[in-house]
C-alpha cells in the first residue's frame, strides 16, 4: 500500500502506480491483460470515444436525453451487447442490455446511470455538453488543450471536464473498450452479462421500480448486481461499498400565540417559540451528537464480525477531513466517520422562525419549525423512525396534531407541535460481506485495485453515507448488490465543472476487465 | 368601577357611561364642565375638524409632513398657544407651542407626536389620509357614514378611520377644543404649557434629542412631562403608565463545517449546527420562560412599594388575553403579564439555518443564526444585558468572535459562536409612583376617567412593554414623565384600518381639561 498523506501526494502516487505496473504475472493472456493491452494502443481514440459521449445532453425528462440513449445502445450493440430500450410513457429510457456466454453458470448485473445532473450552465467554465480536455485539474492550474490524435501520448493526470464525465457516463465509456477488446482477442467472461442503464437517476429513479418490474423475468436471472457509479474514497483510493443510507425528511411546528406578538408587550410572558423549539431539539441529541430519542440505536440490523473487521482496516481519514472542513469536534467522537454512517443520523436540516440580521423586528414569532433530516441504515424504515421521533416529542409534554391547531385545540393544550412528512423516503441497503458473491467480487476489485493503485489499495467501506436506489436490488428483488466506484473522488459530481480524470478511466478498464472475468467459483 | 367581563361588554358600558354621567358637582364653571360643554356643543364639528387633521399625510421624513406641521402650527396659534417650528437639516419639523399663564407657578409638558407609521395602502379598507367614519368597528359590522353636519346627533361608538386617528393624532384633536372652550369662556390651565409634538416619532424619533438640546433652555422649565401616547388597557379602561422598556436586539451565530455539507456523507459525524443552536438557546432560558443566564435578574432598579400596590389593584386580565391569543400557558406563571413586563425579557426573535417547508434539502447547515430580543427595564443598560450573553455563552464552552472565523480560528476552537449587536438600543425608563408631580397627574387622570367610565375606572400600571422616547426626559433631561393614553385599545396602531372610536375624542377633552386646571398644590 502506498502511504498517501495527502490528497495531492495521492494523485502523484496514482500517476506513478499507473506507469510503474509492470505486465502481469500469469502466463496466457488473461481478460485483464487483454483490456489493458487495448487500452494502452488506443488511448487517444479512447479520450475521444469519451468526449463523444459526453457531448449527449442527459438530463432526465428532457426531449434530448432519447438521442443519449440511442447512441447508447447502437454503441453496446457494436461491440456485441444485445441491447434495447425500455420506454414508458413520460419516462426517460431504460437501456437493457443481455450478454449470453456460452456455459456460464452465473449472472452479472451491471447498473450505471446516464443521466445527470441538471446544469446551471452561468457556473461553468465551458459547455457542460463540449467536453473539454485540460492539462490537469482546474483549480491546480490545468490549461485546456485539444484532444488528442492517434499516436500522441495521453497523461493520465489530463481531466474531461463535462457534465457526467464522473456521475455517472466514465462507466461505459469504460465497459466499451473493455468488451471491444475481449471480441478482437476472443476473450469470453465467465459470467452472463446484464446491462442496466438509468435514465433517471438523478431524478429520482422514480421509474426504475416499474421497469424492473415489467423486465423481472430477465432481471430475475441476476446473482449479483454491481453498481457501477459514485467517487472513490476521500483518501484517492478506490473503493468497494457495501451498503447506503436511506433518506426521509420531517418537520416539526411549534405554537406560540395565534399571532405574532409585539416583543415589547408580550416578551416575558408570552410563549417563546424559538425556545421551545431549542428544548424539544436540545433533547433529541445530546452536545456529543447521541441521539437521546428512546429506541433509536435499537432499530436497525446489527453489523456484522466482517463489517466490523472492514471498519478497522478503513483508511483512518477523519483528521484529514477534519482539518479540510474546518473542525476541531466531530459527533460521537471517537467513533470514526465509517463507524458513525452505520449508524441512524437525526440532523436538524433547517430552523425556520421570524427573521434574522436585517429582517430581524421586534416580534414573539407566533411559530418555529425544525426540518429534520432523517438518514436510515438496513434494518431501519422511515414510519418506524417517524414513530420513535413522534414518541418522544408526546414525552416532551407535546400535543401531536397533523394540520395548524385550530383555537380550540390551543385553548386546549399548553404545548402543541405539529409533525408532517416522515413517511416515506428512500430505503438503505446493505449487502452481507459474508455473502460468497459479494466476496467473488471484492476479490476480483481488490486485484485491479493492485494493479493499478499498488498492493492492498482497494478500500473497502461497509456503508456510505448517501442514497442510491440499491434498495430495490436488495429489499425488492432480494439480490445482494455492491457499490464499484470508478470516480476521482474531486471530479464535482452534482456541481460545476464536473470532470473526470484520464487515469480514472484506465482504472475502470483494469476493473470491469477482472469483475468481468474472474472465477465463478466461489458462487 | 364597572365590571368588565368582555371587551364587548367594555364598549358598550363605555358608551354608557358616557351618556348617563350627570353634571358635575362643583357649583362653579370648572375647566372640565366648560370643556365638555363646549364639546357636547360643537361634536359635529370636531368630528369634522379631526378628519381635516387626518387628512394631512404625515410620514416622517416625507416632503408632505411639513404642510401637516404647518397645519397644525396654524390651528394651534388660533386656539392662543405661541407656535413654531424648530427645523434641522433632513429633519421632519418639531412643533413647540407655549401657553404662558399669569401667576402659574408649574409648567407642564405635553408630548405628542404627529408623525404616522408607514402605510402599505393595499391592505387599507380605505385610503389612509382620506378619512371615513364608520358606524361602528368594521369588524363588528360598521358601514360607512358621511361626516355629520350641524346638529347632527353624534354617536360615541362611530369610528373614524385612517392613518394616525389613535397613533398619535386625537390627543392634537382633543387639546384644540380644550384650549378653545377655554379661552371662549375665560377659564386659565393652572400650569403653564409648553407642547411638544415629535414629526419622528415612528421613525425612532432619531433627532428629537437634537432639537431637545437645541432648545433646552425653554424645555428646562417643566417639572413633569406627559406622553399623550398609546391605547387605553387591553380591558378597555383608560390608563396612566409610569415607565416603558427599553429594546435591543443581539445576534449570534453557530458554526459547523466550512461549508453546508451532505446529510448522507457526513450526517451523524459533522456538527450539526442547529442542535448546538437548539442547547445553546435552551441554557438561556428554562421551560418555564426563566431567564437562566447568571446575574439576569440582578441588574434592574428594585420595584418600589407604590408599583407593588398599583400591581395588585390593576384588573386580572391575563385569561382574557389568553383565550384571545389561544394561549393555556404563559411564561412565568403565575405571574401577571403586568408583573412581567418590570423585569427585563430575552426572547427569540427570529432563527435562521438551513431550510425548512419546500426548499429543505439534504444539508447540515454550516451556520445557524438566532436574533434574540431584549426589553429592559429601568436600571438596565444594552451593553450591561449584552455582556452578561457573553459570558453566558463563553460559560457554555464557546469562543466568542465578532466576524465569521477564518480557518485557523476554526481548527482552534471546537465550538464558535460569533456575536453581533447589542451594544445599544432604546432606553427603558420609569418615574416613581412616589413622585409628588406624578401623584398630581394621576389624580386629574382618574377624576376625567372616573367622569367618562365611572368611579375608580383609571388602571395605573407601573410600566408598559412598549418603547416610548421616555428616557430622553426620565434619564437625559432628568425630568419625571408618565404616558396618559387616550385612544380605544382596538385602534389598530401601526397597522391598515387605524382608528378612533369617537368616544375615546370625547375621553381625551374631558381627560386634558382635567390634567389642565388641576391643582397645583401638590408640587
Amino acid at each position: 500500500m502506498i502511504p498517501l498523506s495527502t490528497r495531492r501526494a495521492t494523485i502523484t502516487a496514482f500517476a506513478l502506480a499507473l506507469i510503474s505496473t509492470g505486465p502481469v504475472v500469469l502466463s496466457a493472456q488473461t481478460g485483464p491483460d487483454v483490456a489493458r493491452a487495448y487500452r494502452q494502443a488506443h488511448e487517444p481514440q479512447l479520450v475521444r470515444d469519451f468526449a463523444e459521449l459526453l457531448s449527449y445532453p442527459n438530463m432526465a425528462f428532457t426531449s434530448q436525453i432519447r438521442e443519449a440513449a440511442l447512441y447508447i445502445r447502437d454503441e453496446m450493440r457494436a461491440v456485441g451487447v444485445n441491447t434495447r430500450l425500455v420506454e414508458i410513457e413520460g419516462g426517460s429510457p431504460l437501456i437493457l442490455g443481455e450478454l449470453r456466454v456460452p456455459g456460464a453458470t452465473r449472472t452479472l448485473g451491471i447498473y450505471v446511470h446516464y443521466d445527470g445532473q441538471p446544469v446551471d450552465i452561468r457556473n461553468w467554465t465551458n459547455n457542460p455538453w463540449q467536453p473539454t480536455l485540460y492539462s490537469r485539474a482546474l483549480d491546480a492550474g490545468g490549461e485546456p488543450i485539444p484532444l488528442p490524435e492517434d499516436g500522441d501520448e495521453v497523461d493520465p493526470d489530463w481531466r474531461i471536464y463535462a457534465r457526467s464525465a464522473g456521475d455517472d457516463k466514465a462507466p461505459i465509456a469504460a465497459i466499451l473498450p473493455v468488451l471491444r477488446s475481449f471480441a478482437e482477442s476472443g476473450i469470453t467472461p465467465t459470467s452472463n452479462l446484464i446491462f442496466m442503464f438509468d435514465g433517471e437517476e438523478e431524478a429520482g429513479s422514480r421509474n426504475l421500480g416499474q421497469y424492473m418490474e415489467m423486465e423481472r423475468e430477465l432481471l430475475d436471472e441476476v446473482d449479483i448486481w454491481l453498481f457501477f457509479d459514485g467517487p472513490a474514497h476521500a483518501s484517492g483510493r478506490p473503493q468497494l461499498v457495501y451498503g447506503v443510507r436511506g433518506a426521509a425528511g420531517m418537520e416539526v411546528t411549534v405554537y406560540g400565540a395565534l399571532r405574532n406578538l409585539h416583543s415589547g408587550h408580550y416578551g416575558n410572558w408570552a410563549p417563546d417559540t424559538g425556545n421551545v423549539l431549542a428544548h424539544l431539539l436540545a433533547s433529541m441529541k445530546d452536545e456529543d451528537g447521541n441521539v437521546l430519542i428512546e429506541g433509536w440505536y435499537e432499530t436497525f440490523d446489527p453489523i456484522g464480525e466482517e463489517e466490523r473487521a472492514a471498519l478497522e482496516a478503513m483508511p483512518q481519514w477523519d483528521d484529514e477531513l477534519k482539518e479540510e472542513l474546518g473542525l476541531v469536534r466531530t459527533e460521537g467522537e471517537p467513533e470514526s466517520l465509517p463507524e458513525r454512517l452505520l449508524v441512524p443520523a437525526l440532523n436538524v436540516r433547517g430552523i425556520t422562525s421570524g427573521n434574522t440580521g436585517s429582517l430581524a423586528r421586534n416580534v414573539i414569532p407566533n411559530t418555529a419549525v425544525a426540518s429534520l433530516g432523517i438518514r436510515m441504515v438496513k434494518g431501519n424504515t422511515a414510519p418506524q423512525l417517524r414513530q420513535l421521533i413522534v414518541d418522544h416529542i408526546e414525552r416532551q409534554g407535546f400535543h401531536i396534531v397533523e394540520t395548524d391547531p385550530d383555537i380550540e385545540t390551543r385553548l386546549r393544550y399548553p404545548r402543541i407541535a405539529k409533525v408532517t412528512g416522515g413517511m416515506s423516503g428512500s430505503v438503505a441497503a446493505r449487502t452481507s460481506m459474508a455473502d460468497p458473491f459479494a466476496q467473488s467480487i471484492q476479490a476480483a476489485a481488490s486485484a485491479a485495485a493492485d494493479r493499478a493503485f499498488g498492493a492492498g489499495s482497494l478500500v473497502v467501506a461497509p456503508g456510505m453515507g448517501g442514497t442510491l436506489p440499491l434498495y430495490l436490488f436488495t429489499e425488492v428483488a432480494r439480490k445482494p448488490a455492491i457499490v464499484v466506484p470508478v470516480a476521482n473522488h474531486d471530479n464535482n459530481q452534482h456541481a460545476p465543472d464536473e470532470n473526470l480524470r484520464i487515469a480514472n478511466l484506465w482504472y475502470a478498464i483494469d476493473l470491469y476487465a477482472q469483475l468481468m472475468t474472474m472465477p465463478t467459483t466461489l458462487f
